[in-house]
């Protein structure tokens, strides 16, 4: 495509400036009315040209901002350049600034503009597939397949900017604690634990194959036991997952670990972490020590291991199954008679309408519910519900005292298996927070949950499961019920579910921001859970091989915790997809638009590799 | 393995402590004088145990230092823990600092001692496969192989520390000098230049393939098309290539582009970094700006585009062509008839004995030459050589005069193909160095070596090809002689192998720390420049893709470098092997012997990813 304007221009450009051109003396995003009557240059990008006959108005945009140019016709040979220009030229442009005649307070530097007297045309631009602006009419296709305009948005821009800074701010908080920072390797071991491996075949031996690590998990476990003491790293991380909006094929994290640690310690150094980054990259003070809530806590309060502490009046499930336990009503009846719960939220002075309650009762019904009960308090001190004709007046009362309701008030009780019944209701607490705007968008509330259940049990298989991973410590208290239980697990159930592991989330405003646990360092208990698990030495051999090995050499207390990094940009840049925070982002079917990856491969790199493609 | 004894004290240990243990109040490095007397608790590893029967003395380690705990027998409950410990152990041990009867000057804190009261044993060590020692007595392949022992060695850790110590210092002045750290993709698309990728198959898209970066030089580039305007990162690149001992399949670079800039804005960029890391990590300050030779000056003075300039005296080459033209040695004159030089090295005030130059001889035979010319200048003023014969007394005191030799200087002459004398040349300055101890081993010094050229010519296929990469840009003065010969260049093979790139490398001490360029960012030289490298549209497009659709919309000028950081590391550690300062590193043949990998994944895997091994 070749357009004749642009090749003389390129030809113009050549020999009006060679490669030599006048270098910046200032960004495009500093100057201001102190600096009138300097002559400056600027180098950037034509964002906007305006030519109102006698004069002509150039926006040139950098990174840092945009400049108003001034180029007025009296000065013909610069008048004639400007008006050659395009957008997305690359230009240098000298001249004396001025103060505006009107000043433009939308921009930084609105106050000024450089009347130009040299502008270089450094290159030229062919038409752009969009328009670079900040608010942009392409579709997403088009943005990460020109990610490069669309990096030029100083939205977009800013993010990396930011996620530059929080970057430096990580790693200057964890020199200060005198933590190490250590690479671990990206060519390692395939293990089939966890999610699925990206596998690197290897040319030299040929069949056998390397694996990206889906985290570095096992050797900063191994730091831990060559004596490093405490180590970090900002780390790329890998699985190759159905992917969902908020996940991408590799993804960063801030990796840490720690010696002779407990919970607390670890607790500690993450909070300092994040109080850092908020104070220094959003300038807020977060309150530490973070509050701590149990699983079972969570579970119970907010049907969540997640829970949203925003939410106005916290709206916290309240279990109502004593209160209606000796109600004849057949749907509470039939949900204790098997065990399970009666329970519910309220909401505050609220008006809720027939049609509200009706794309309720349908919400609850995708989650496999057979409706939705509520009463509605009535500001004369009566109450309205279909299910009130089945309670007694003592239930009655009894229901209005647990909820505390008040005149205004609405509550929403649902019954049935108690996993199902919380879930649901943290489900319906976070959608009725946000239909009635009960979410508080400035805040940042963060909570730990801690004192997970250490094993699941998969009843379809009749087998234990470890609901973190198999090197997690069981809490301290709890080390008799495994020792009671070890040895024959299926008699013990109950007991061994019961088993609280020393392992813990960080949640801010809903989202998990990391994952973390104190890791088995002995391995008479290791062999315990192991027991568990049913894992026979082979298979503990296969699975863990080399970090057992590792273990049998004085393996010091340990614990760590992995940030999801990508995460925390996202939420401090506002935005809930991480991918507006990267920058050469994949989509959800893993592919990279720009650069059109992944691709086929000559015929010959595959031979050298001695791997075939399956027809 | 069962030993019963190791299970009796696990048991003990298990039951002693629980879970909870008492937390260090200090390292194992920090305990002075000036702590007498405090009660303090040390968490490490059993290095040593010395039983002296009424009392036994235990060196605990950890990453910061060694501390020695005193156990006398009257304190029977810890006298007894203190005879079951074995070597590595994992302790905790709490008890009064005191001074030591006898100072041992050789450990940091030799002045006292921890009288210990409580012993716990936090885990037992099975006996390790060798003893961590300073100097250790295992082989290269156990090292590996039990990384997390080696790595207990204080050397090793030290190693990881400065490592993790420039790491830091490098974010700071990056952040310092506005540079925006960018993470680019580690899955990327293949592309046929270079060296060979590693490749990655795609689960999702079977058939095809992502790339391991072997530099993120694309992505850096389309970041100055974006106008990040200054980018950095320090990341991990990947080549599959046949190791050798200072090469990794992984390895770690300091990685910056800028936008605006020519070649001395990158050496300042760079200089700093360097600067900084060598006065915060070694504490030298370095002198700036470095040097700065063509490497058509490295060329004709060193032999070599990787000068050491540490040798004393400089030892250049002297090209002795000129002088010796008219003379009728015949060895000289078919070099000279052939278009070929005469050219040699002085070796100053040094006795050489028949011996000496009888290797040196055997040396250059090795390079290829019949035989090396020398001149003895005896302390009488006479000289010896047995080519004098041949050489007249004017051409004598010519060459004499070109040396500017002395009484007890030898010269060693060599002449041939021009090319081929100066590389030998320069390799026997390097051999004389070392032989006569010539090099101040104290000293750093840093060269940057500019204006290579931009083309070479392969013969064999009657091509030229690009020295540096496609995208290097031509120096502005050489720019005419391109625009002569790009559109025949076969007729103009002499000229534009003179071109000179704008294209640099530093070097420190005959290493070559990293090479960068100044790009093209101009269609128009591109094209010019892919004329000459005879790449047709279609192959450009195979080749460049996607880089070249960028370049349509507005490319500003840009440079950049990368610097190769475990090779910085390992001249901060003093090593020359790139291991040493590597957490885990891989052997020659590409495998961890610590995780045994690359290693056989399940059939399930491959069939998910759609290929098949070879068989």
């Amino acid at each position: 495509m070749i357009n004749p304007f642009i090749e003389t221009l390129r030809f113009f450009a050549y020999f009006c400036c060679s490669m030599q051109f006048t270098k910046r003396t200032n960004t495009c995003g500093e100057l201001e009315l102190a600096d009138s009557g300097k002559r400056v240059s600027l180098n950037g990008w034509v964002s906007q040209v305006r030519d109102l006959g006698g004069v002509i108005f150039v926006n040139l945009r950098d990174r840092y901002g945009v400049t108003q140019l001034t180029i007025p016709s009296e000065n013909k040979q610069v008048y004639d350049i400007a008006k050659s220009l395009g957008l997305e030229y690359v230009i240098s442009a000298t001249g004396i600034v001025q103060k505006r005649s009107s000043a433009n307070p939308n921009m930084k530097t609105g106050e000024v503009e450089v009347l130009a007297e040299i502008i270089e045309i450094l290159n030229v631009s062919e038409t752009t597939p969009f328009v670079v602006e900040e608010e942009v009419k392409a579709s997403e296709e088009l943005r990460w397949k020109y990610r490069y305009l669309d990096l030029r948005r100083k939205k977009i821009a800013d993010n990396l900017v930011l996620r530059s800074k929080v970057y430096q701010i990580v790693h200057r908080y964890f020199e200060r604690e005198n933590f190490v920072e250590i690479e671990t390797p990206i060519l390692m071991k395939s293990t089939p634990e966890g999610a699925r491996d990206y596998l690197v075949p290897s040319r030299v031996h040929k069949g056998k194959f390397y694996a990206l690590p889906q985290s570095p998990q096992t050797y900063k476990q191994i730091l831990m036991v060559s004596g490093m003491d405490k180590y970090v790293q900002i780390c790329k991380c890998f699985r190759d997952e159905d992917l969902r909006a908020d996940r991408q094929p590799e993804f960063t994290q801030i990796d840490l670990e720690m010696s002779f640690v407990e919970e607390k310690d670890v607790f500690k150094v993450v909070e300092g972490v994040i109080c850092d980054i908020w104070k220094e990259a959003a300038g807020i003070e977060l309150n530490t020590p973070f509050k701590i809530m149990s699983y079972d806590e969570a579970m119970q309060a907010f049907g969540s291991d997640k829970p949203d502490l925003r939410v106005k009046g916290e709206m916290k499930i309240v279990n109502i199954t004593d209160t209606v336990k000796n109600t004849e009503f057949k749907v509470f009846n039939d949900a204790i008679s098997q065990k399970g719960i009666v329970a519910g939220i309220k909401l505050t002075a609220q008006e809720v309408s027939r049609k509200i309650i009706d794309s309720l009762t349908d919400y609850v019904k995708t989650l496999k519910f057979g409706g939705l009960g509520y009463i509605k308090y009535n500001a004369d001190g009566s109450s309205a519900s279909p299910m009130l004709k089945f309670l007694n007046d003592e239930i009655q009362s009894g229901i209005k005292k647990d909820f505390d309701a008040n005149p205004g008030d609405v509550v929403f009780i649902l019954s049935g298996e108690k996993k199902k019944v919380l879930s649901a209701l943290g489900n319906l607490r976070l959608k009725l927070a946000e239909m009635f705007n009960l979410i508080d968008e400035t805040k940042y509330e963060f909570v730990w949950i801690n004192n997970f259940p250490i094993f699941g049990f998969e009843e379809s298989d009749n087998s234990f499961y470890a609901e973190h991973h198999a090197f997690t410590m069981p809490n301290t208290e709890d080390m008799a019920k495994l020792d009671n239980g070890y040895k024959n697990p299926k008699e013990n159930i109950e007991d061994l579910l019961s088993i609280r592991a020393t392992c813990y989330d960080l949640v801010c405003n809903g989202n998990e921001f990391g994952s973390g646990s104190i890791r088995i360092h002995r391995s008479d208990i290791q062999q315990k859970v192991f027991s568990v698990l049913d894992l026979t030495k082979d298979q503990q051999e296969e699975k863990f091989g080399f970090l057992l090995d590792a273990f049998k050499f004085g393996a010091p207390p340990h614990g760590g915790f992995a940030l999801g990094f990508d995460r925390i940009i996202a939420i401090l840049c506002g935005t809930k997809d991480i991918r507006e925070t990267i920058a050469f982002p994949k989509t959800t079917s893993a592919v990279g638009l720009m650069d059109s990856c992944p691709s086929i491969v000559e015929e010959k790199q595959l031979k050298e590799l001695g791997i075939s493609i399956n027809s």
